[in-house]
């Protein structure tokens, strides 16, 4: 068995046998880049290690084994280990298969001993760095070696009491001579309090420094191949699913310095711009920073103040030009942006590290679209490396990482984004101050349709209940406002207009709070954004052709549609909703809830209480005829918006009473209106608002009149919907759009329902065609109760397609109300009951099987069924894998949430 | 092929082959009882005629094979057909094997003509009765073979015709030989009109007699087949689902007459009491009406005063005992009470007709028990005549089938019973009225937990709003009081003491209405009642030993014990309900609801606010120790009732508001309650009451923060039931009863929370057993959300039961609140698209599903599941039969509906 690979002797792909750490090297030596000599003890012989008898004897014989490999370490480096002149130095260091961040084990300048101390200092940097490296040997491989709290305390210890000596605030750096001197005995003293001095004897008493320096090395290669069994590592790899017996790699390494004195120096950096992804240009080719005669650590811990890399250039031109040149050779090689380290020491440079760059998500947006124009990866690579968590933090602003931020409170992260404004705690507060040109933030016990305007005019939204899916999350989302919700600490006193927040008093309209809706916290004051550019896009304001970022968003999309299958719609209600949906790279409109427009324009408002206020079928089609032009209006918009792509129009859908007035001062404006239309006393029509109210009261209003029920008992409704499509459907031709439209009914429960809204739908259309021309729709339903689930075989027989509203589906499963449900959710999803959040994950064991059985049940005998899914699971990246699993055609889901879903789709044709 | 049966050639068995009809002939001549000849045509000869080409001669042939059957019969009767002196006359009955009621074709008196009328009328009764027998004859033949409009009005004009020279009110009765004539000769008139005095030619114009005699039977045989292929036949037949082409036999029957003289009489009897199912005594041994000089019909129509049957045995002695004796032989030949015609024509006493005699509900328990008493029967066949309908008339009080009833409007029938009172607008008037000892209707919108003490002092109650499973419905039926809902016609001016019904002005506490519960009808004033034995003595009105009644009932319930195989239990919430369910045969209790009592009494519901309105667990556990005793005091009843029998009782289920008041006046007792309790300021009690109500409150309560989600988040309440349970327990067998006691949470949609409540209960179980020793229990769950039953495999895990809340689990599944789905259900029962009501009998393709694959999956994982049914359901005859046949052990039900599912259960086992 060979249980040690010299430089040279491996490549990158050897990781299980070398480690990850010591492929890595073997594959920069290939290249032909300088890095100190070493060679790597195999995971092999650290499994041999775990399972011999006699440890010690085995470390021994590799400890011999080694001994050619030391040497050509030693005849490569110009340096002899362990000798009294200018020895060469080495560094022992752990390195698995798999990376263990944390559980590495090093130890730095093996090598050094009393008996070699002076003479090192001598032949290359001074006694003080001498002192200090051998004062760091000697705490890396007592912490190592011994691995005992004690002596790890030990240590800490005499290092406190020696700083102490020279006042307060002292750094390891302002250690002097006679210091470190102190601490090196001290430390001894540590080994010997605790009876370990037996173990480096060789180094503190023997004048043979070589033989002291080889026992070093043998008893740090035994301390590694036993730290990797150690109680910490074996936590770590249960923790992260690794067997108990991976192995470990030792690298031994030969110590280089940039602190020698001024020919040496040492630095990192990354081939591109690890925030933005901007590769150099002209000006800025790397982006880095480095020291003169200094030690890597000194560059991050920012004792020093570094320098630009570009300086480098001007100070060591020559090992600028070599620098650059191997830096873009290794991310050429590794075909990504690499974040690198390197030193060099009297005028040499030798490259320690290169590894994959950490970087912004915009920056990953950035270097994937350039290095697939640079051929350097293609489109799938480019997909792989930008997720859907990436796309949603490009469509939201995000707090600038340099400003200060003081915490408040916190709630649920219920819409992303992280804004600042005034608190406003009524609709029409936030309506005036928006006016004002103020950014607000919204601060509401709860909302409800009725502070709709309210929420348009706010940047961000903040409530005390609620839950995720709550009307603040699922409007505010749908606006792509900031949303907080749920954070039940806060306090508002409308009248008084203060808040308590976190146990301070906010004023309306005076003072600023910040919020994350990503993170959920909120803060004191304003912190400063930074906006999004693609959303400044879908606002219309910003030109999407003078958006560099938008023009690289287009490709990724671009790229991320190739690879996709699932389809991907959007769920919105508006011709500029549509605009939008379009602009993120939607294919339709899975779900356009054609109660909004009423809500939204108060004619319609006024129109939907005079039909439910009609006394008989005639006045009810008499206040349809007024709703009828205003919904075809917004219907031709979003015909337009969406031509040539599928825009499925749901009819009807929340119980009636929601249209009525809900306050005395809104019946009294509703009763005005009617009198003003058709007379009539006021007193009385108040009353008979009254009364109608009582009537179409329910206690549980969820499971109530409504969707199909409406059509069922109120056909004429569904009638005129149907009549206002088709005409829209022929006036967007005029316009020489191409509508598409998909009509579907909701709360279906049984067959009978359906053929009878989808009979009423086709005899409009048929009566439409004989003035406009042919007008094909599909006409499909929601499944959104269970019992549609369990009876789909027979209404698939009388429908075109199904729409899971996994929503409603998710609530009726479980009987649990979203919107009063956090109370006891939040224990429920905490202690893994549910196994995940029900209203963010599609539950599987519940909905998620009902969406099984319908699909199969409805594919058996209606073999053409399309099928999708609206609602806020359709955004939700392991609820959109379900889904295309389950056989979906298309997932819908909010505008801003369209280009997520898009990546989600691709992903998962990545990880099959 | 025989096509063509005399008397003594067949049996009762022979119904395909002879219809039913004659085959019962056949086995009364068998039986050696008098019966005027006859002979059958067989159904296949029938069937034969349905395929003939030439269907005149297939006629002629069966008439050739009928001659020396007829021969037979002219023998036996002493008397020749067609012949001019004294001549026999037959009838000739379609009879097919399955009864056809108002299909049958009957043309009697053939073989009267015109020139045999004279010689009849000498030789037998006079001119008036051959005359009126050839006028039946023309009629019924006319009608029969022609089958048309136009011949049976003209029958009808001609006959008013003559009637209205005699003036107003004439009857068939007051024509005399004139009139007779006359019609005689118009009947003849509407032959001709009609060109169809061919058929009767011979009859009319041949001096042949015995030639125009074979004629009309001949055309009367040739129009019975004809009929029985006639529009009318086979319209009921396709509804009945019958096979189009099922034959009827053809029966041809000398006739008799019991209107010759005073040696001539006819009857009608039972051979039992009909309506109370009582035997003859020494008194009175047979049910019956017979006139002297009379035909059967005169008997029926009430024209002449009958006289009881046993002044038969005065006039007429021998004939009576020969009657006697023969009915009894044929109630025991056919083991069953007998409705029985006969004829006595000159001193010989014919029987006409024997069949099972329809009876009453109580007849039927009456008669069945009888017969098994008298090993007539045995117990099967005992239940197999007593239905699941049968037990739930017997429950209640029926309105006297003697009183005058004028409708005033209808609703639902939502409560058996028929009862009559004032009526009242609210539970408060309702209460004060009983409290004077008057019967009072509750009348009311709807009704709601507040209203119970006012629905306990009515004997209905009365509403305009609401469905089957309305608060009103549910309750009220619990209580056993008669309910109509959702009579949306009904108007209630509360302040002016003012309701409309049927257009009526109404009365508070003035004036009478009455309501079946049975069937949804009101009616205006007092309609007198018969009350139920059965139902007094559960009250407690009346001594168990004392009613007859009773006794029969015990009988019978012990007859369907033995037979059915599920398990009946009943849902009570206290001992005094518990006794009753006992008394009715419960085998243990399915469902105590613990909140019910809480709601009742004052005490309880002070100190569940008072729990609800606690800051912190520590005082809501003070609260809580309030209601334990409360709580324990009623368990101890209720096992000390049900002893040795299993009492499932139900942890808290409803959401936490409907224990708060809802009404500011109730809000202020409750404050004042709690301060003079406490101490403390009554104004910010109220308001803390008024902010508690705010938080719990919920836009849909039913799908809201409720049964297991308490126990998760107030796990002292689950406690504190758990330990006044376990007290209860030990407290009753201290009492020297037998406790069994099985623990229920209910709304569970997953493993996780059912566990947690599970582990609360069996924490408090352990520590109980140390200071009372064993108190072993069962522990289970409500099934009755989708997401249980989809995930009951894992659920099962952690369970001893299941038990199934249909009613919640129909509503989640459709998500359809019952208490409002009146507007639109309707709609979607009546035209079938549920295939039912679906909260009368489970729907079996939504919950109905959910409910066999939570059976299947729960068995799967624990072999040892008990399995049980709660909910109205329960009591569904048709539900029983789907529970049974899912794998139930148990259905449960209110207690009054027991009975009713005990009989169902027994039936099913009856039928397989």
């Amino acid at each position: 068995m060979k249980r040690i690979y010299q430089f040279g002797e491996g490549n990158k792909d050897m990781k299980e046998l070398l480690g990850g750490k010591g492929a890595n090297l073997q594959e920069m030596f290939n290249l032909g880049v300088e890095v100190p000599a070493f060679f790597t003890i195999t995971t092999e012989a650290c499994k041999e290690y775990y399972s011999a008898k006699d440890k010690d004897a085995l470390i021994r014989k590799v400890m011999e084994e080694a001994e050619p490999y030391l040497k050509q370490v030693e005849e490569k480096m110009g340096k002899s280990f362990g000798s009294k002149d200018k020895p060469l130095l080495v560094s022992v260091r752990s390195g698995a298969a798999v990376s263990m961040p944390g559980m590495m084990n090093t130890i730095l300048n093996i090598g050094l001993c009393d008996s070699n101390l002076k003479s090192f200092a001598k032949s290359f940097s001074g006694e003080r760095f001498a002192l200090d490296g051998y004062r760091r040997l000697l705490q890396m491989f007592g912490d190592t070696v011994f691995d005992a709290k004690e002596v790890e305390q030990g240590f800490k210890d005499a290092m406190e009491e020696v700083k102490a000596k020279l006042g307060k605030d002292v750094k390891d750096t302002d250690l002097g001579i006679k210091e470190l001197k102190e601490l090196v005995e001290r430390f001894k003293q540590v080994y010997k309090d605790n009876g370990l001095s037996e173990v480096l004897k060789e180094c503190f008493e023997n004048n043979d420094s070589r033989e002291a320096s080889i026992n070093q090395l043998r008893h740090a290669i035994d301390a590694v191949f036993k730290s990797s069994q150690g109680h910490r590592a074996l936590v770590y790899k249960k923790q992260e699913g690794l067997p108990a017996d991976m192995g470990t790699a030792v690298n031994v390494q030969a110590m280089v310095f940039g602190n020698t004195g001024d020919d040496s120096a040492t630095g990192v950096l990354f081939t591109r711009n690890n925030a933005t992804g901007e590769k150099g240009d002209g000006k800025r080719i790397l982006y880095g920073d480095w020291l003169l005669n200094a030690q890597g650590e000194d560059v991050v811990a920012g004792i020093r103040n570094t320098m630009p890399i570009e300086e480098l250039g001007k100070a060591m031109p020559e090992i600028y030009a070599e620098l650059r040149k191997t830096v873009f050779m290794l991310e050429k090689h590794y075909k990504d942006m690499q974040d690198i380290e390197f030193t060099v020491e009297e005028g040499k440079l030798w490259m320690l590290q290169t590894r994959m760059g950490k970087r912004s998500s915009l920056a990953k947006l950035v270097c994937a679209v350039d290095m697939v124009k640079e051929g350097l990866i293609d489109e799938r690579e480019a997909v792989r490396r930008f997720g859907p968590e990436d796309m949603e933090v490009l469509m939201h602003p995000v707090f600038d990482p340099k400003s200060e931020k003081k915490q408040l409170s916190s709630g649920s992260a219920a819409g992303p984004g992280e804004v600042s404004g005034l608190v406003a705690f009524t609709p029409e507060k936030a309506v005036e101050l928006g006016k004002q040109g103020k950014d607000v933030i919204l601060v509401r016990p709860e909302t409800s349709p009725e502070d709709v305007h309210g929420m348009l005019a706010s940047k961000g939204i903040y409530t005390r209940t609620g839950g995720l899916t709550s009307h603040a999350a699922i409007v505010g989302k749908q606006f792509n406002k900031a949303v907080i919700v749920g954070d039940s600490s806060l306090q508002i006193d409308e009248k008084k207009g203060l808040a308590m927040i976190g146990g301070k008093e906010f004023k309306e309209g005076q003072d600023y709070i910040s919020i994350s809706g990503t993170t959920g916290k909120v803060f004191e004051g304003r912190v400063a954004s930074i906006e999004s550019e693609i959303e400044r896009v879908a606002k219309g304001e910003l030109d999407p052709l003078k958006s560099k970022v938008y023009s690289y968003f287009q490709d990724m999309m671009g790229y991320a549609k190739a690879i996709k299958k699932l389809g991907v719609r959007a769920n919105a209600d508006t011709g500029s909703d549509s605009r939008i949906a379009r602009l993120f790279g939607a294919e339709g409109i899975g779900l356009l809830r054609t109660e909004h427009t009423m809500f939204n324009e108060p004619e319609q408002i006024m129109a939907m209480r005079e039909m439910i206020l009609a006394a008989d079928t005639n006045s009810r089609e008499k206040a349809l005829m007024a709703i009828e032009p205003l919904q075809m209006k917004n219907f031709v918009e979003v015909f337009k918006a969406m031509s040539g792509l599928p825009v499925t129009i749901r009819l009807l859908d929340p119980p009636l009473d929601e249209f009525l007035p809900n306050t005395s001062e809104r019946i009294r404006e509703a009763a005005e209106y009617i009198c003003r239309k058709y007379g009539g006393e006021k007193a009385e029509v108040e009353s008979q608002i009254r009364r109608r109210l009582s009537d179409l009261k329910e206690a549980n209003p969820m499971m109530g009149f409504r969707g199909n029920r409406l059509s069922v008992v109120y056909p004429e409704i569904a009638r005129m919907q149907a009549r206002s499509i088709f005409e829209a459907m022929y006036k967007a031709k005029l316009a020489g759009a191409e509508p598409v439209a998909e009509i579907m009914a909701p709360v279906t429960i049984c067959e009978g329902e359906i053929r009878h809204t989808g009979e009423i739908v086709e005899k409009v259309r048929k009566e439409m065609e004989k003035k406009f021309g042919k007008l094909p729709i599909l006409f499909g339903t929601m499944i959104e109760t269970p019992r549609a689930a369990l009876d789909a075989g027979k209404i698939a027989q009388s429908v075109d397609f199904f729409s899971f509203g996994t929503n409603d589906l998710t609530q009726l499963t479980d009987g649990m109300d979203r919107n009063s449900a956090g109370v006891y959710l939040n224990e429920y999803v905490g202690r893994g009951w549910l196994g995940g959040e029900p209203f963010v994950t599609i539950d599987k064991t519940g909905p998620g099987k009902l969406v099984e059985m319908a699909v199969d049940e409805g594919k058996k005998t209606n073999p053409k069924l399309k099928l999708g899914v609206c609602g806020e699971h359709g955004a939700d990246p392991e609820s959109i894998y379900f889904f295309e699993k389950a056989g979906m055609d298309y997932v819908s889901c909010g505008a801003f949430k369209v280009p997520i879903a898009i990546l989600a789709a691709a992903h998962i044709e990545l990880k099959d």
